[in-house]
């Protein structure tokens, strides 16, 4: 039994998909959430910035006392894993969740990727999907679902939207796919525009369910779940105007956001 | 006279705009160009933020032995301005000369601003535009935009282009506007889709182009043009992987980057 919080961090706002599952899952434990808004996205950067960024945003979480860190974060889970490894207490990111879900879902073995450009040029969940299973996997960058996302043009009859999509998805479809990764935390926002265009045979992978399921499976595994029986407590901090914040993590969270939501400054980042 | 560079910023590859029209204007001059592609986009941050990467952008440029700075970059002209205005070397943004070339092109006096999230928060257009003229200003934040750019998506039969902009354009259209400033110096690369939306009757204002001449005007009166008759030196930096910005900085250019880009760490522009 551990009562101290579980962290969660993302570029932006994205990693709220993975709080809303633990929420729902996990209704007692105490999460710390850190948006790294200021320097938001971290997908079109090279692998070094989103290492140094990671680093900043672990050892954030770390100086909050929490026993496990998520990084609900695609671009890092993907390009920076060794960071996660490294650290002093235990972590976890999106990509084997997200993968080894895909790869239980797929009949066909055929699995699309949709991510940041950082995700796609790293070849990650490529490399661990074949390293599982013989699969053949097409991978999309996707790099402008991150601003049609955090604009909150998520509607399914929103004609941007749909044509962005439609030029991302027709790669895919043309292999025959018969899963998708959504590999990108911000991406499941988007799930109804991409289940139009690529039909109800193909399964969506939502990578911040996935990772939410595993983090309880190993907070139990590790006897660290928490022994609390009121509701826990959350606590959000973004490097950037919390006004911004607030208008779009009730959409990312599913219910609305009733705490103050703490700046960080990103000259103390720097110093973390 | 004066053999110094002139030194260029920007949030990204949107100032090569700038460095286009200068070196067609005055091609004996050296220029030293920086790219903060480490933490583009700027205009989706608080003014704060904004002008903490500014003042560290200008310092990296005095560092560099610049006679003259120009701010190519609309996010960091209306929201920073201050910092332009305290730097120890001549500085200039692209607010004032493109609301000056649209002031000079209106006929019905409706004037619409297409910006960044915080350029439009800003207000700094209308503000200034109506302290010269009595005139009505219609502003749409186009956040998109930077990275359909930056994506390549410009061509005028893009669909995704076409319908993000049909949509920034909209409200802009209804009120009736005869000429529209690119209040970010990424989007005259959109000049041709912008253009079939709005029809001909509409000036478009590229705060590029009126930057340059400006900036010519400027050196010219105060006697710091170079005396030189060969072909000017072009340094180029950026924060983040060369190997990016050169694949889209020709598309920004209109010519190819033959030279050596330079990669500065980020660390030490927290440091300059």
């Amino acid at each position: 039994m551990d009562n101290r919080p579980i962290g969660v961090f993302d570029s932006g706002l994205g990693g709220l998909t993975v709080v809303r599952e633990l929420l729902a899952r996990l209704p007692g434990e105490d999460l710390v959430y850190f948006g790294d808004t200021g320097r938001v996205p971290y997908g079109t950067h090279s692998p070094e910035t989103i290492a140094r960024y990671a680093a900043q945003d672990s050892r954030f979480l770390q100086n909050h006392g929490v026993k496990f860190i998520v990084a609900a974060c695609g671009t890092v889970s993907t390009t920076a894993p060794q960071v996660l490894a490294e650290l002093p207490v235990p972590a976890m990111g999106v990509l084997e969740p997200a993968a080894d879900a895909a790869l239980a879902a797929t009949k066909n073995g055929r699995i699309g990727v949709l991510g940041t450009s950082a995700t796609v040029r790293s070849g990650a969940f490529d490399t661990y999907l074949k390293s599982k299973q013989p699969v053949e996997v097409f991978s999309q960058a996707c790099p402008l679902f991150v601003s049609l996302v955090e604009s909150g043009w998520i509607e399914r009859d929103n004609e941007a939207t749909v044509a962005v999509a439609r030029r991302y998805l027709q790669p895919l479809r043309e292999q025959g796919v018969d899963t998708v990764i959504l590999g990108c935390t911000h991406f499941p926002l988007l799930t109804p525009v991409l289940s139009d265009i690529l039909g109800e045979d193909v399964t969506l992978i939502n990578s911040g369910a996935a990772c939410a399921a595993r983090c309880e499976e190993l907070l139990r595994e590790q006897d660290a779940l928490c022994d609390r029986d009121r509701e826990g407590v959350c606590q959000f901090y973004v490097s950037d105007r919390p006004q911004g914040f607030s208008a779009v993590a009730d959409m990312f969270l599913g219910r609305r956001v009733e705490q103050d939501i703490h700046r960080v400054n990103l000259e103390d980042m720097d110093r973390v």
